[in-house]
Formats: structure tokens, C-alpha cells, sequence
């Protein structure tokens, strides 16, 4: 029986922050209510989305609620502003609903940040308007010692005037094949990027992107490519020529999964507005 | 020998940054010479200073030279700015100094930022004529997914106007022995405050301290005593009084180490000027 139809359940919207170094990543790889042992497929690691049904399962009489995230994120990306919807039983308040799966979320360094009742037809991944990523670069020689899995580390200089002159050809609605993952799923190449911004503070090189929706692996193909514009392996036009190819083999590598962050997702209504 | 009465070797200052996570603190705490094994009576854990001189010895014949460093931080406490000077044989290059200690520091997160030939008369601790401090608390009700052992996390809204007020009130030269650990071992509990700012910036609070020397817990008994005026506990008067009793028993608790970084030491001359 889906929850949904049970007068018994409400639907939640939930804001959540993760790290993701101990995560295969956000999505559940086994069939629900099969359980993988420590030793399995996975190498042991175990999804958020597993980690977070799991907590509402205690709320649940142990049967563990369907999620819905609102951005997939690879193995070892990090959430600051996540947003999922879930069905729970209808007697939690809020207030409730957060403390009790903080609680059952212990010691994983996963926490609901906040909970809102979902507005009439929402849907964390189909409504939302808006996805947020921030990527941190770390230019220095030495390697990181306090920001290990946060950051990407580049030893070699880093040009931040040219790559924001190369971020700023990617802003509006493009075919973003250079930059789309083998495995992405989606039906279109085509995205509108909303922003596309680097900026360097000291040793640090930040890039926030925004846009409706992203393919898979856009952000870290995009900061892949736009390094090989800040080390001066590529030109301006040369990055241009790559976007205009339409083809990921005329693109730059993928950026690893450390310095990503998933920042903040939109919606209108926004469930958590005035909380 | 004393390997600076040796012309085969050269003093160096070198500016390091390192996590405190997994150490009992910066010093060595067994004689020099004699190894811990992994189930010493530390809990196993290393100091800074011995991984440091373990790395330096791999440059100079297995034998670890003496360092000493400019603020002997404690346990979990972090660093982005220590000093420290040591010997080492007179035929590497700053450049090579930095990168071959880097090498054989891994896997331990620490990392040598800089390594300059120290001045005449140059000595890590006594020439040093500031230290900074940085103290991070994460104020809001869910515990840190993402910042676990960077930062204090203190659950109760808290006015970070009145613990500016009444952190104003210890700036200049003062009797600190409210904010002075029973372990602290220096001749007088006077010392200068020049900076103790409190700023908040979304859920994060920063106190950001200056002086030419600390007494032991200093930075993180005055966080402490600055949480309770900032829960209400204590009004900015009674703040007041607790660091005019000038009596430990009179002050609030001892924060943390997780929140606090050193993030940097003066000289004059500056070794690491230009560079």
C-alpha cells in the first residue's frame, strides 16, 4: 500500500546536510528491504538514501518510507542543502519529525536540518526550480592537511580572470554534451546554466554554479575543463571549440567528487520559506 | 652534538599546517630517542612535533632534531599558520626542505606551507611577537554533518552582540588568570589582549583573538566564559566581575579544542617575508 493513500501518513519535505567522504553516494543500490552486509558489493559503504530511510524506518514500526531526493550526488560529494520528500506516520510534529531522525540518524554524519510539510503535489526532485553547487579548488603546492576530501587540490597555478572568462561562455541554455557523463540518464543535453562564477580567495579557487537542472557529472566536467583554461592548456577559444563540439571526448577531465557541494535547492512554493 | 655548533647544518623556520584530530596535541610527550608503540599510554596517538621530527630525520641520517614551535597547541586543536625552527644539514634548498618533509610527513595530516632560513638569533617561540587564534562555533540545533571536530557546536541561540560587548571588555593588559588553565605554566598571568572580535555569519559565530602570548586554555576558557553571556547565563556585568575576581574558579567553562585553529604567528623581521 503506498503510504500516501493511508490517512495515517503525511508527506515531509526535508532539508539535509551531508559529508559524503563515507557514502557510495546518494542513491539506494540494493532493492528496498534487502539488507547488503558490511562486506558487500559496495565495498562496504553505505548510500545517504539508505542511511536515511533507515532512521525513518524507527518512526515507522521499522518499515522503511520510499524517498525522493531532489539531486542524486555521486560518492564522496557533499550536501549543505539537500532537499528529499518522504511519507511519515501523521502524528509528528516538525519539530518531531527532525529531533527524531536526528536521533536514529547517529553516528552518521548525515542531519535533517529541516522539516516542512510538504505542500499539495510536491516533489523534491520534479518541482524543484532551482539546484546550487559550489566546487572548491585548493591552489597550492603543499597538499591539504585540514581539508582533506573538501577540496580538490591543483599544485600548478591557477588562472582565476581566465577560467571565469571561459565559465561566463557556458551561462544560458546550451547543448552541455562536452560536459555530460557517459551515464547520464537524461533525454536532453540541453540545460540553461544560470550562473557560473569563479572567484579566487587566497589559496582557495570557488565556483558556484546554479541552474534548473544539471546532467550527470556537469558541475565537475565543467571545473575539469575550466582547470585546463586556468593551468593555460587550452586558450579561451580552445575551451569555446571544446563546448562547441558537443561530444564529452572534446572535453577536459572530470573534477573528483571532493570539492563538490550541493548548496541549495529551489522551489516555489518554498516548503521551508519562513522557517 | 649540538647540531647547531656544526657547520654541516642550518637553522630553519617552517610555517606548518595540520589537523589536531588525530593527535594528543603538538609535544612530544615521551624523551627523545624512545619510540611509543601504537598502544602507548597516549591512546596510541602521536604528537606533532614527534611526526615533524620523524619526517626531519628521514633528511638527516635517521637522527629526529630538536624543534621547537612558537604555540604548543593542544590536543584536537588545528593549525593553518604554526611556526616551528629545527636544524637541518646545510645542502638543501627551501624548495627542497618544504618538499622532501612534505613527502615523508604522509600519511599524517600535516604539511609544511613554507620553510625559510631562519634569521640570526631566530627562535620559533621567543622571537614570535603575536599569535592568532581562530575559534569557530556552529550554532544551530542540528549537530555538524560536515564540520565534525572543526567546530564547537553549541545547540542554544546565542547573542553574539553581547558576547562582543563583553569581549571588548578584555582587550589590553590584564590579570587573565580567570582564563588561565591550572596546568599553565608561565611566570605571570598578565598578559596583553590586542584583538577579540565576535562575528556571526549565518549559523556561524567567530571569535578571532591577537596577542603577543596566551597563557595555557587562554583563548579557549574566554570562549567559554563568552558562551554564557551569550546564552543569557551571565549578563555583560557579571562577565565583568568573573575577569576582574582574576580567579579561575570564578569563570565559565573551557570550550573546546574542536573549534580552534592557530592560524598564525609575527616576527620581526618576518623569515617568511616576500615569499
Amino acid at each position: 500500500m503506498d503510504p500516501l493513500d493511508a490517512p495515517t501518513h503525511r508527506l515531509w519535505a526535508l532539508r539535509i546536510e551531508y559529508d559524503g567522504r563515507p557514502f557510495i553516494g546518494w542513491q539506494r543500490q540494493s532493492p528496498r528491504g534487502e539488507r547488503r552486509d558490511a562486506a558487500g558489493g559496495d565495498g562496504g559503504k553505505p548510500s545517504v538514501q539508505e542511511v536515511l530511510e533507515a532512521a525513518a524506518a524507527c518512526l515507522d514500526g521499522g518499515v522503511p518510507p520510499a524517498s525522493t531526493v531532489a539531486g542524486r550526488t555521486d560518492s564522496g560529494v557533499h550536501a549543505t542543502g539537500q532537499v528529499v520528500h518522504l511519507a511519515l506516520p501523521a502524528q509528528f510534529s516538525a519539530h518531531a519529525v527532525r529531533e527524531a531522525l536526528n536521533f536514529h540518524l547517529k553516528p552518521h554524519p548525515v542531519v535533517v536540518l529541516d522539516a516542512a510539510l510538504a505542500p499539495d503535489g510536491f516533489n523534491a526532485r520534479f518541482s524543484a526550480t532551482g539546484r546550487r553547487y559550489r566546487y572548491t579548488i585548493l591552489n597550492r603546492r603543499p597538499r591539504p592537511a585540514l581539508e582533506e576530501g573538501r577540496v580538490w587540490h591543483v599544485r600548478h597555478p591557477l588562472d582565476a580572470d581566465a577560467m571565469a572568462q571561459a565559465a561566463s561562455l557556458l551561462l544560458g541554455r546550451h547543448d552541455f554534451s562536452t560536459f555530460r557523463a557517459a551515464s547520464c540518464q537524461a533525454s536532453s543535453p540541453v540545460r540553461t546554466l544560470d550562473r557560473l562564477a569563479v572567484t579566487r580567495t587566497g589559496e582557495h579557487l570557488t565556483i558556484e554554479a546554479a541552474a534548473r537542472s544539471f546532467l550527470h557529472h556537469q558541475v565537475r566536467n565543467m571545473v575539469g575543463s575550466l582547470s585546463f583554461v586556468g593551468l593555460g592548456r587550452w586558450s579561451v577559444a580552445e575551451f569555446a571549440r571544446a563546448f562547441a563540439a558537443a561530444d564529452r571526448r572534446a572535453g577536459g577531465p572530470t573534477a573528483p567528487p571532493d570539492g563538490l557541494v550541493l548548496t541549495g535547492v529551489a522551489y516555489d512554493p518554498d516548503p521551508f520559506a519562513g522557517r
